[in-house]
């Protein structure tokens, strides 16, 4: 077992995986900048080390001074959370040359995830349905007509070394292709020093679905998936689990084929296997795999009673993974909300401030997972995400009913957030029945404008 | 399915009910005295009446008053949580009266259950096993020497008319006995009109342990049991589930022997057979049924993933028990505490005030049921309860580490309150191995005063 992390995040994940490291008894060191001196994660950790100024680059991506950090307290493991140095396969090279344990896999792993072409190619050779499209990366407007007739149009382009939702074009017709094609090419030059680009099908009106994963080196299980279709600007807004799309036959299917990518490269630590499903062709296609813990772990947390930050820690110790496929189930129905400091009412311009005010919703079946608290200063530097509310109910409608009961208990005061937004959502018929797309939630957003104001 | 609920509470409990009742699409009207104008269940239900002064006789106590709030808003039912009426007979039959539903049994089966005579008299008549001591009533101290010769010393006196742990008195001797029954008889008639005693057999260093039950009035399950064995002044401090002390065989015996007793007495809602438990012999003794939601119900809650409150609301809206015995199942292992506002350092001297600051634990495995905000100024009128810290984890040892990981994110300001002492019993050898009995806290406070100074 671990006996010492170091926390190489900020924000709510730094708090939630200090809460996991002290539910196992491991020693818990916080890095923060001067901007986060006063952050929860800094009061909740047993000991926290300034790493410098606020910009990323000069703290939290300081992969140098994140090694010292854990180098001067005596750690043995790092763990990176999600965003920042998460996916950075240099760093957990770099942890792991300093001889200490990177808590996620090995760069190697996340290398070859991270390139977007490597990736598919991974899948498909596991057996993963993957989107029509590249086989490998496209260097040339030739190769790239010949991809065309295959995938036919709407086709979307973006460059193999980029990652997320980063960076992506979507051409209609041959003309926007030809104009797209070159610049999207000189832009990944620039970006990543790397001009290769990737090309897919566009599938019309999917759903995101993805896959929990969960693997030791060795074997590898999945804890079901999650559907994440409700996005603005390809960013998550509201996720749940189990998907509503899925037959019992399509869940078996879709896990299983995760597991397969997941064993096929000996994957090592939580990962998420992540699908575009087309409803209307009951098919499912590889996206990618993210080789972190993610936002919206807690959903799957909630239906399966598996602690994911702690499994992570285990296996990161050393340990064997110790659940067995059989014994993960699905139990009731979860739902996380992203509560960030932004305006819905403004286009969800960011809102930094002072909390002035917090009442948490509590009662069964409602978690929040947060770096508030009364009187913190939000600010304005990094990501907008405030907090999580995971509600569980017995039934998808016995979920929604939680999220409107504790969405109404929660006040922030200060700010404005995203919970106007929530409430709408809950309150829309289609919502309600779960009918949605990934590009639904920004059609009903130009249209639902109004309901946003409060 | 009812339609508008009036919660004839106040503290953590009508917060508790307003969630469930919210929950199930159910409006609710809060009620309250003077001095809880500015509580949070007040905020948070859909209506509120003023019910009178502070004093507990004239507002929550006053069925009067009550019943017009009730009738006033439109309310279809009325909900007791624990305390104040919530096991007084005539008040159920008085809300049925003014053709309201209450949520709970009906007046018949409190009057039953709140007769300790008669209580007995039921459980012995459905097998469950009673402790040695009166059949019935006993009225002349000639009778109370005759049972002293089943019982022999130490026996327990109370009052048959009483309730909870209120008016009993132990006696070791003869001597001590000749005197203390006259006191008793005395104290009771004027307590309760009634000079009716019950006399027990003190089962040394035994555990309590209880069992939920739900009835719908035509059957019964059960929902495991919890031990409450740390007790101070015989009001339960830490309540857990399931209870270490019990092969699976005596946990079966001992649910079974409670769905029993409910079965027999066509019992309808959420109730709590109490039994003590005599860890030597492998035995256990009915105490009494308590016919009410109790304040550990979020431990049997977090094991069985039931949510019991909503059930008492289903059962009361005329549905049948819609959960199986089968469907019962224990996961993992959940403790509760109940945070009160006293000083542990001055004898738990009652320590009201204003809450000046707020940090209230979060992540997997947590629950906080409280009607605790920034600010609230905890009234001196009532019991010193503020908050329950709810956690759950895989085993009794995850469970520990967990509450102490949560109580030390647990920062209430402004007030004295038992965290400290909760902290001191997670690190003790003997509560950690779960080698308790009902009398090992008082006990354990008289040496270890100094460990709950903070």
């Amino acid at each position: 077992m671990l006996k010492k992390l170091l926390i190489a995040n900020r924000g709510e994940i730094a708090v939630r995986i200090i809460r996991a490291a002290k539910d196992l008894g491991i020693a818990t060191v916080a890095v923060h900048s001067v901007a986060d001196a006063e952050a929860l994660h800094v009061q909740l950790a047993d000991e926290a080390v300034d790493i410098g100024p606020p910009a990323p680059k000069k703290s939290y991506l300081n992969a140098e001074a994140l090694l010292k950090a854990a180098k001067d307290t005596g750690c043995d493991s790092v763990h990176p959370g999600y965003g920042f140095l998460a996916e950075n396969a240099s760093f957990s090279d770099a942890v792991a040359a300093a001889g200490l344990v990177f808590v996620g896999p090995s760069g190697d792993a996340i290398r070859l995830m991270g390139d977007k072409v490597a990736a598919r190619s991974a899948a498909a050779a596991a057996g993963v349905p993957v989107v029509p499209g590249s086989a490998g990366r496209v260097d040339s407007i030739e190769e790239a007509r010949e991809i065309l007739l295959e995938t036919g149009f709407p086709v979307m382009i973006k460059a193999a070394a980029g990652g997320g939702g980063r960076g992506i074009r979507i051409a209609n017709t041959l003309a926007e292709f030809e104009q797209a094609f070159p610049q999207a090419r000189a832009e990944a030059l620039a970006a990543f020093g790397d001009g290769g680009l990737y090309m897919e099908k566009v599938i019309g009106k999917a759903r995101h679905i993805e896959v929990q994963v969960l693997g030791d080196g060795n074997d590898a299980i999945h804890c079901y998936e999650r559907e994440c279709s409700l996005q603005r600007r390809r960013q998550k807004v509201w996720e749940e689990a189990p998907s509503k799309a899925l037959s019992e036959r399509q869940r078996e299917d879709l896990c299983a084929s995760a597991v397969s990518l997941a064993r096929a490269v000996g994957y090592s630590g939580a990962g998420t296997v992540e699908y575009l499903y087309d409803d209307a062709a009951e098919r499912f296609y590889f996206i990618e795999m993210n080789t972190r813990i993610q936002v919206e772990h807690p959903v799957t947390e909630a239906i399966t009673g598996i602690d994911l930050v702690a499994e992570m820690l285990r296996i990161a110790g050393g340990e064997p993974l110790r659940i067995k496929q059989r014994d993960v189930a699905i139990k009731g129905h979860a739902i996380e909300v992203r509560l960030n400091a932004e305006d819905p009412a403004r286009d969800f311009a960011p809102f930094p401030g002072q909390i002035s005010d917090l009442r948490i919703p509590g009662g069964p079946g409602v978690r929040f997972d947060s770096m508030l608290y009364p009187g913190y200063q939000v600010p304005p530097f990094y990501d907008s995400l405030l907090a999580k509310l995971i509600v569980h109910g017995e039934t998808r409608e016995a979920a929604i009913a939680r999220l409107v009961r504790a969405l109404t208990e929660l006040q922030v005061g200060g700010l404005k957030t995203t919970k106007p937004l929530f409430l709408a959502l809950a309150a829309d018929p289609t919502v309600q029945e779960g009918d949605v797309h990934t590009r639904w939630l920004e059609g009903w957003l130009s249209e639902n404008a109004a309901k946003l104001a409060g």
